[in-house]
């Protein structure tokens, strides 16, 4: 499926955007002589400073390659015992989406919960603990959340407060999956630190890819007691860049001037412009609220057919004829405009 | 030890290096609109063309993220049951410096051999052959060698069709860990295929990150029954990047008019230049044959002492007094002849 | 709890039985001499030829030491590649009562599916297979079923075939945890081989210990293309008896003159007549058809607690006020009736 | 390889001797009416009342299946990191002989260690902790010695307390895989516990197969900080017996009125009666001092040959010419004698 070249804007996800240019830049910078391997260069110290100051004096960020590596190492770092089990929608990344690399890597039992909308809430959590102490049943040891979640809605801090308190209360940790937590935070409007270490988090990722670098996460740490294991962890689960400069610098970028919340508000802004545009469209219905980047409808088969001869996008629940279309830094309003038309007329044909 | 800036060049590691400024420029060429994620994109379709190019038409590469990713991935492939074991050097690196990834996300028992100077000989693999067929052990199912070897040594094509003659005889397959790969191809004067595919390798990775690469290694196989697997483990091992063309991009351009070769002949030449500049300085002698970008001497602590002041780079065996010294791609005569003069200093001081 | 003493007949488990005679002099006769370890032995030649009568000429019996050990030997022979999944009810054993050894000893993904009474039905495939191809998805490569199911239901043979012809349609093999095959059969009135080899199941486990053995299990493999693998999974999974012949003896004895069929046919007998007897309480209802040696029955928590005072079993679903009671070889009327009876009673005070 | 029936006393291992009566007996009396599963019984509540009695009060014991089970348990739980490495000889049985379990099941580095005769030494712990710190490297965190070792040889007290030293002093936890200790035992002439608790030893398995029981080993745990976990890794590890009054029957037995010991004296007195029959005869030396149940001999093939046709035994290096001559409990001086006299023939025979 080599295509690119064919179509205009894709809408299929926020990983087919490029990189921002001041993300490109500062890599272009960090390339300047020798620095150490591994995270002994000054760039990663200046990245380990910006976590501070982001995310409170108590956070320790390391820069990992991958949205999934930032889970597996977040999450090995919160499963201690070889018979922990991780609690989470069963629309969960970590679940559906990561070729089973919690239970090859971690030998970890996902209990997976049916969601509304992709959101846990505390009485979920409760319902998993019968088995606490039965030596027949995993147990539960880490409550893992996405922010945003996968089907696009958010938890307010509240929500995640709430989540971090039944599960401190019955001994559990609480693991965020922050591919998108800075479209999280702008939809929140708030800062990151509300939705991280002000609301109990133990461990979370912070991504950085899908907002306009080009291979940057970091797993932070707010547990002081567990961050002594990253750099085991990290490197064993094949997480650990050799130059580290470059991967640092990317997420420095992103957490200087505000760019992680100029990216994700903006794209944020486009997927509102898109789910409004989709109002007075027939046929054309939302499934989920539009809480971030990421917009799910459900529209008749023959309609989506005529979009995607022309647009890149996925079906999500392909029986239902539900649909994500994903917005990202560089979409325009234009491209939205542009997809809007021509899902009008696509409309209009089938009706 | 945030210590980059105090230095001058590093000999501690090709890793310290930056990257060469055409792959920059491929990876900032790269950067233009939108591509498909995972692969789906032309850039990667190029890198797959071109290793058939240089490989043979039979080679599929698939892009990872680092050497061991690169390692578990291509082992993984290799390893169908799961009580399957790797014959490998005890120096290997899989063996020594990839964090237990082998034994924990592989399951895998390696069964080291003790070696000359990092070398396998086709008698290290008969002699762990005696429990195949017996149910109490792991059964040998593949012969894994580093070319260049984690001593700076060489397999010459000939050594290589004899291990995978052996290997094979045997049922087992070769895998090569090529991390520096471009280094032994310019040791030898041969080409990339010389020492893959015409040897009889199953399953190898070429480096790109210790030639110049910014993060990007390959996973070849030229066993075409393996390669439909490697989607599946590449993402599993959290080694895919979503953002995959900047990745095929530095491949690719390690790939176009020889810049591996000439990176890695440079960076070879700037070890020997290193190498005979030691002939004169009293107490500095050899470990190993100097054949590719490291050279391993043994020399007294006090001297080693005196210039790792100045110096980055580390003792292999501190006991027994031996450093590894690296050069890069971007390591020039003048970083040598400086570098050989202070230590002819610290050797005279201590005399 | 050190309970065992005060109480008469416990129906919390077919496990609380003790051995039955004739099994357990099997094992004293089995005491004479030396004998090759590990299944070099005559008891066990006799045991495998047993199997090859039972199951059929293809059929290949490994004797193991539990019911967990033979589901993780069974389900690991099926699983050739890293990122295969399992789909099975979510009430499976090996799903919730096994503390998470599908997930860490084998690093599979259990697609679990909510059933009706424990029993997948061939659309419970289907609708997992939606992620084939997909390298982002844990691949379904096995089906597996509970015969008898966990909630004491059965599959008919008609039921077994479905299932397996779905399965195999997609490619996917067939596995039964059949810790109580035996019940099932006796249940349906049919032999062994018509729920299994007959059914096209792939892989089963066969109990012993449920049924009047000491410890004793069975993995039979009616794939010859499996078998080979076998001996090295049972080693590596713990499950290999070095004094081989007492465990063979035991399962020996049970296929010898049908006594698994008499043993499983009572126990089965006074789970019925103890349902029966639920018919003119008032207040206790059957939960699940009675189709083994298991009844589910759902009463007021003031008659459970009551009845505890004097009789072992367990709640299956505390808030529900569902208990399962359970048979064995070894109950008799007259144990059923005076259950009945103090039930009986319990109610009355309770009304 | 049915050939039980043809031979005389087999050589070939204590396993392949029977069930002790006693031992048999005290399961049969087991066999009594009713008892709560997976030990909640008075038979398991009274072996672990023996193991306070012999080991110590800080001794909780554990029944398990089988000794590559015991191992797994017992290493599983000093294995807190995924990261852990185990230091041991390289002829430990759980690097060579329990088909890659530790790697496949535990996910754990063996840093093995060539050693004399079997034992390791203090100096050996030292020299595999270079690592240490290093996030490249796995952490060893474990010792793990065999106690008989797998050359028949025995550790002094002292020795075994050096081992602890050193361990401890690193940071690291003892492990001894007791298949045979109360061969140890018996051969140095001191109580169980003088060899465990005394000797600074963390965790331990204490075997009972090969020491007269039917199937029945056990973790015994000395460390009060480690128990806890012990249920939840035996079930997970495929170790939980259901009705496991019938293994605790068999360890109770042992460890009554010293069965353990004078079970252990006499194979090692029949070993040593072997190894003395053997000076005269030429050509036939001692390959290891005899310490235990265990003789390990060189002689020439043609004459192991010769042998074998009348009886049971195995090459340990066939190439060398060493085989392994076992005695057990139910050995008697007449099955030595003949075996001597037939060697002596075969020895004349081939001069």
């Amino acid at each position: 499926m080599l295509i690119d070249a064919m179509y205009p804007k894709s809408f299929a996800s926020d990983n087919h955007a490029g990189v921002h240019p001041d993300i490109l830049e500062a890599m272009t910078t960090a390339n300047q002589g020798d620095a150490p391997a591994y995270g002994d260069d000054t760039w990663t110290a200046a990245f380990a400073e910006k976590v501070k100051e982001v995310f409170g004096p108590e956070a320790e960020g390391f820069a990992v390659l991958n949205g999934a590596g930032a889970n597996m190492v977040g999450l090995a770092l919160t499963l201690a015992r070889r018979y922990d089990a991780v609690i989470c929608a069963d629309s969960a990344h970590i679940a559906t989406h990561e070729a089973g690399a919690a239970e090859r890597l971690l030998g970890v039992k996902l209990m997976t919960v049916p969601t509304e909308a992709g959101k846990l809430r505390p009485s979920d959590i409760e319902s998993r603990l019968g088995g606490l102490g039965n030596p027949h049943e995993s147990q539960p040891a880490v409550v893992s959340i996405s922010q945003v979640t996968e089907l696009g809605t958010c938890y307010s801090p509240d929500e995640m407060a709430a989540l971090a308190e039944t599960a401190h209360a019955a001994g559990l940790r609480l693991h965020v999956d922050g591919a998108r937590l800075a479209n999280a935070a702008a939809h929140l409007g708030c800062d990151l630190k509300t939705i991280t270490a002000d609301a109990g988090v133990d461990v979370f990722s912070f991504g950085g890819t899908k907002n306009g670098a080009l291979a940057a996460e970091a797993v932070v740490v707010l547990d002081p007691s567990l961050s002594g294991a990253v750099p085991f962890l990290r490197r064993q689960s094949l997480q650990l860049a050799s130059k580290m400069r470059f991967i640092s610098a990317q997420l420095t970028a992103l957490l200087t001037d505000d760019l992680w919340h100029r990216n994700a508000r903006h794209a944020n802004q486009m997927a509102t412009r898109l789910a409004d545009g989709l109002a007075d469209i027939p046929g054309v219905t939302l499934a989920h609220p539009v809480q971030s980047n990421a917009v799910f409808a459900t529209l008749p088969h023959a309609v989506t057919e005529t979009l995607r001869r022309r647009y890149l996008f996925h079906y999500w629940d392909e029986t239902a004829g539900t649909v994500r279309w994903m917005t990202a830094f560089d979409t325009t309003p234009e491209h939205v405009d542009d997809f809007l038309d021509d899902l009008r007329k696509a409309a209009a044909t089938h009706l």
